[in-house]
């Protein structure tokens, strides 16, 4: 099934929509919102699920689904603990700065604890607050769990996970370098990250997941010019088990979690760095990485920043070129907040 | 006033509580729970104000308060962003380590975002899940924020701090060099936060509240034995109008954010590391800056990391010696899970 929340006070309306995203029913008769269903998720799972049956069968009256009206399917969590799970990425961008990367990043994972009280909506604005912050964005698969016990292993993690959606980890590159050489972790770096208008259970996704894994090109756009479309399943160095038994290692996790993949991050062929889209390759999920690319070959860095006025698009299509979770499609727009 | 949250579902179910901490009301009229009030604190504060005011006058049926049957008043948070204000505490801690202190250290702080889904009770237990992982203590005052929009300044921030309470920020010391080499902050370090039975707000404090700074000892236990009575509001370098604003400096922030001020750490007289309370000083709020001391002593450090059957116990008392947020009081248990 397909969950997305309207926008409608802090945390939304829970609706369910259907499959081709153009008709939707309200949920609430099961949970108000999807932060309410997902903490009675073994209850509320299969009302759902019987929701959207009658739905696709036309049992059911239901309305026009919007995707601008849609609010993140969790516009605010208790925790988003965001991963690095495309190790090429993180190795390319430390190559690039002349920083060793150690070896146990590909054997530990990389998760960093992200801000969740307040996410932007999948068509919202992103807030452009200073020229020297060097906004770029992050395009990501992310899944949403049930409870996780402490210490619960990679193989009955994969269990856990309830929905899955896509995400914008919006970034501020400019500050960055700064946060990590404090070691605590971003913070300021790291504003509010936007989801996909929906999320949907694992089985919806078919043959492209492996119960752990999205293996479809996860496709982003800035001002309509293809940016990326590296495949998701591919060069993930951590899977989304390994992810969540790594964050609950010392702590339970609570129904609700998002975990996101980092952004995804494909090599070349043959094994080098992947090529921009003009040249024939799949491209990068951040502006980061292509201007890393750019500055290994030699010269300085082409691609510039996001810009007021600039728009980004982030979407995952399956085998038939549908769009499974809709579209994230954010306006850079400046604002004088922050400065 | 003051307001707790009884054990109840995940969110526990909000009570005024006197000031004496010996009875209280279900505040469930008002708002469910305490973040439901925070949601609309304008409305909800001097709504539970009133009741808070029946309640010392005897003027509505109350029952016995305990603080065993307390989660902590957030049982789960949209944020936790922890300070790290007490700037000599930092100092100390790296000088151990060997590893030099960036001056901007002093000037920019430190935050790092914590794990919000799921906080531990006032009572309950630490899991202790291995040795090598170095279990300890810290002992903070905390405040509850209502939204604070994008870019406030430090002033503008004191006037939304809601609540204020004490925590114990448990830290993993085996997993936090590791954490901090990654860059990406603390994660498996920091297993689940645990906060005062009681959060009150700012008006509870009287003079010992400056608008950003509660300048009373916050006295810290293990075992009974004194750890620790550092004044909270002497040589903290950022108050928590600064931690606010450098919070919201590229975001938002939800109601019922919560931010640390970090472990509360004074220097000596004479400017040099705090003596422990055994040699009549005010001693520390973790371990870990106990045996830091002791290891700049020469020699290695003498204190032990916390085990299983120890006890903690974290509290701050009224100029009249009066428990102002009831007790945090948790004893290790070893658990299997995690290993």
């Amino acid at each position: 099934m397909k969950l997305a929340s309207l926008k409608h006070g802090r945390d939304g309306k829970l609706v369910v929509v259907s499959r081709d995203l153009t008709r939707a029913i309200e949920a609430t008769q099961v949970a108000p919102t999807l932060q309410a269903a997902l903490d009675d998720w073994p209850r509320a799972a299969p009302r759902l699920a019987e929701v959207a049956e009658r739905l696709e069968a036309g049992l059911l009256p239901s309305f026009r689904f919007r995707e601008h009206d849609c609010a993140s399917p969790l516009p605010r969590a208790y925790q988003w603990a965001d991963g690095s799970a495309y190790v090429n990425h993180v190795a390319l961008v430390r190559k690039a700065r002349g920083v060793e990367m150690p070896p146990s990043f590909w054997s530990d994972p990389l998760i960093y604890q992200g801000g969740s009280d307040g996410f932007a909506g999948p068509r919202d604005p992103i807030p452009y607050l200073d020229e020297k912050f060097g906004l770029d964005l992050e395009a990501e698969v992310a899944v949403v769990t049930d409870d996780v016990p402490l210490g619960l292993g990679a193989e009955a993690a994969r269990a856990r996970i309830a929905l899955v959606m896509l995400a914008n980890d919006v970034t501020l590159r400019g500050l960055t370098a700064s946060e990590l050489a404090k070691g605590f972790g971003f913070f300021q770096s790291k504003p509010a990250s936007a989801f996909s208008p929906v999320a949907v259970t694992p089985d919806e996704l078919g043959a492209a997941w492996d119960g752990a894994r999205l293996s479809l090109p996860l496709l982003s756009f800035v001002d309509e010019a293809p940016l990326g479309r590296p495949n998701a399943g591919v060069d993930m160095t951590f899977d989304f088990g390994r992810l969540i038994a790594h964050a609950a290692r010392t702590r339970a996790l609570c129904a609700g979690s998002i975990i996101g993949s980092g952004t995804v991050s494909n090599r070349a062929a043959d094994g080098g760095p992947g090529r921009p889209v003009a040249e024939g390759g799949v491209g990068y999920s951040c502006l980061a990485e292509q201007r890393v690319v750019e500055s290994l070959g030699g010269g300085a860095a082409r691609t510039r920043f996001l810009q007021p006025g600039d728009r980004i698009r982030i979407e995952m299509r399956d085998a038939a070129g549908h769009s499974i979770f809709g579209a994230i499609e954010q306006e850079v727009v400046a604002s004088r907040a922050g400065q």
